[in-house]
């Protein structure tokens, strides 16, 4: 991750860039903040596809008014361990923080809460949710349906979203933190093999015939307009090597986002990322079944276990869930965050049409 | 899936058989009956590597020691929303369904369960406990761990067990019900294709040298004795294709059941099974969120989109989780249950073992 042709930007000039945006698109100064904080987590993360990569389409939709800058959000119904939020359209990182701290909150006085959201848009890094969780030394686990792009097993049109499971749990030295979509690729992998010009391993994606699609230019521009294939669940084509896993881990994602909060579908909604998402958040106390630390340390243990098990001839390192992450944060805190050229140049139009000074 | 040599018994027949079993074994007259309901279960789901055919695993555990019938499962600690049992070594389905009805009754009260257990043993199928609260009107997980089986992404030692995660959702015709293991494959795929002497699939499994492995009896044997190599994470091989989220579901797994209800970890447990696992339970009332009635169309509708979207061409049909089971469940109740040759021979040794009528 991160070309060498990428401008280091530090992360905190990054970030303070961010946040002017934000302000000037309309948020008040602790909501600017708050988006600005789930987008570097990504950044920071490594994950370049869901920072400042994405400021450009947060823009546009601000300006196209699919997001609402001025939408409250409101709780349509609560009890002491749930409630269902509908976001009437506000960005999804503050539908997100919110549905978060709720859930926290509940699960620090009963031991569970579970939190649904309606009408949200695109919330960035699902993980970024149950880290929040994890620092507060709870478990937790976040979803959301998005627009579609993954194809049923035995199926050609774009039906499920890219619909990640992140989940956390308090370990050391880092935190086991998990966040992957239900898809083999998310739709950012695409976008990247795209921009680079390089044709897809075989096993992504498939064409409306049902063969393998290698050509990400093609693959973007079909799944954007909405035509026939698309990326294929985890697990690959038909059932042989697992492929009905995944779509139907795929279908659980949208039961318990779009269904559960009765929202969008991801069929129904226009666009890959999906601008009316449905979210799920459940966090717990560990400490309901033990010591905290205990439990923190059985799970510390086991990482480590993982890690220091025998390696394939010719593997590196084996990784536990988190650990890339969080190196990556470390450089990047140090070293400064990569920036590609045309991200570049899109924070550059950004600050143009907003009146404020470029990065 | 049922070979054509396969001798059909009629449903009601076999579970009057598993039960007297069980009874035999020294179970009382309902535990014997839950025990079997969750084989039959399996099998009558089209999913044989659970139900009759795992008989005799039971019958020597149960012999061995290694499953004490007398065991009284403890509530070590409990909380409106939550409960841990320790086992003690009892049936796993005893220890199952005695955990989901826990759950389902904080559910119906709360809004919510969580239950863990451990020191239990081999529950059957992952998918079983869900369906009851589903019965009810709720959602719900469950998931489990197993002896080792899994090696890590770049790993290859056995660190992690099949793993699954099931979840039902109440749907119509059928529940959406989702069992996985977060595997490519099962155990049981692979002592298939041992059984009929046929090379299994590329991708399924790998050596210890990191080759793909094809070899059903040679895998089969080394997975029993703990040797290098094993079944792939969900996703295959490495990075590129997702191994490593496949991998990630089967810690978050492990995470949830052996380190959260510290017991064994897979890698502590000896055999290919694990005599000594732990389960997590999750129940929620849809209820929370809005007219059950609405939530329950609203997934029935999804669940019918997706089974009409287009399909590709020589696909005759896509389906939904959950269809196929309640499919070949209507059939089998109708015809009777295909058990295999080797599988009857093995139900008449435990039935002269126990002095009992054979089946």
């Amino acid at each position: 991750m991160g070309n060498t042709a990428d401008t280091l930007i530090p992360a905190a000039r990054l970030r303070a860039f961010m946040e002017r945006v934000f302000e000037r698109e309309g948020f008040s100064a602790p909501d600017a903040s708050a988006i600005a904080d789930v987008l570097m987590q990504a950044d920071l993360f490594g994950i370049e596809s869901h920072g400042a990569q994405r400021m450009m389409y947060y823009h546009r939709n601000i300006r196209s008014g699919s997001v609402d800058v001025h939408a409250e959000i409101e709780t349509v119904r609560e009890t002491p361990v749930s409630a269902l939020l509908d976001g009437h359209f506000a960005m999804g990182q503050l539908c997100g923080v919110r549905a978060m701290e709720l859930a926290i909150a509940k699960a620090k006085k009963t031991g569970v809460g579970v939190v649904c959201v309606r009408n949200s848009s695109h919330y960035g890094i699902a993980g970024y949710y149950p880290l929040m969780a994890a620092r507060e030394g709870l478990c937790a686990f976040s979803m959301t349906n998005t627009g579609p792009i993954m194809v049923p097993t035995f199926g050609r049109e774009m039906m499920l979203g890219t619909n990640p499971i992140a989940f956390c749990m308090p370990a050391d030295p880092v935190p086991f933190w998990f966040d992957a979509s239900t898809t083999v690729v998310t739709l950012g992998k695409v976008e990247v093999y795209d921009k680079r010009e390089k044709p897809m391993p075989h096993g992504w994606t498939i064409d409306g015939e049902g063969r393998t699609a290698t050509d990400a230019s093609a693959m973007n521009a079909s799944i954007l307009s909405g035509g026939k294939g698309g990326i294929l669940p985890l697990g690959g084509e038909g059932e042989t090597t697992g492929g009905h896993k995944g779509y139907g881990l795929g279908i659980m994602v949208e039961a318990l986002t779009g269904v559960l909060a009765q929202g969008l579908l991801s069929p129904d909604m226009q666009g890959a990322h999906g601008d009316h998402t449905s979210h799920f958040f459940l966090a717990f106390d560990p400490a309901m079944f033990g010591d905290p630390a205990d439990i923190r340390a059985g799970m510390s243990r086991y990482l480590r276990m993982l890690r220091e098990s025998e390696r394939l001839p010719g593997c590196a390192r084996i990784y536990t869930p988190g650990e890339k992450a969080h190196e990556a944060q470390e450089r990047r805190l140090r070293e400064g965050v990569p920036v590609e050229e045309k991200t570049l140049e899109e924070l550059r139009i950004i600050a143009e049409e907003l009146g404020l000074e470029a990065l």
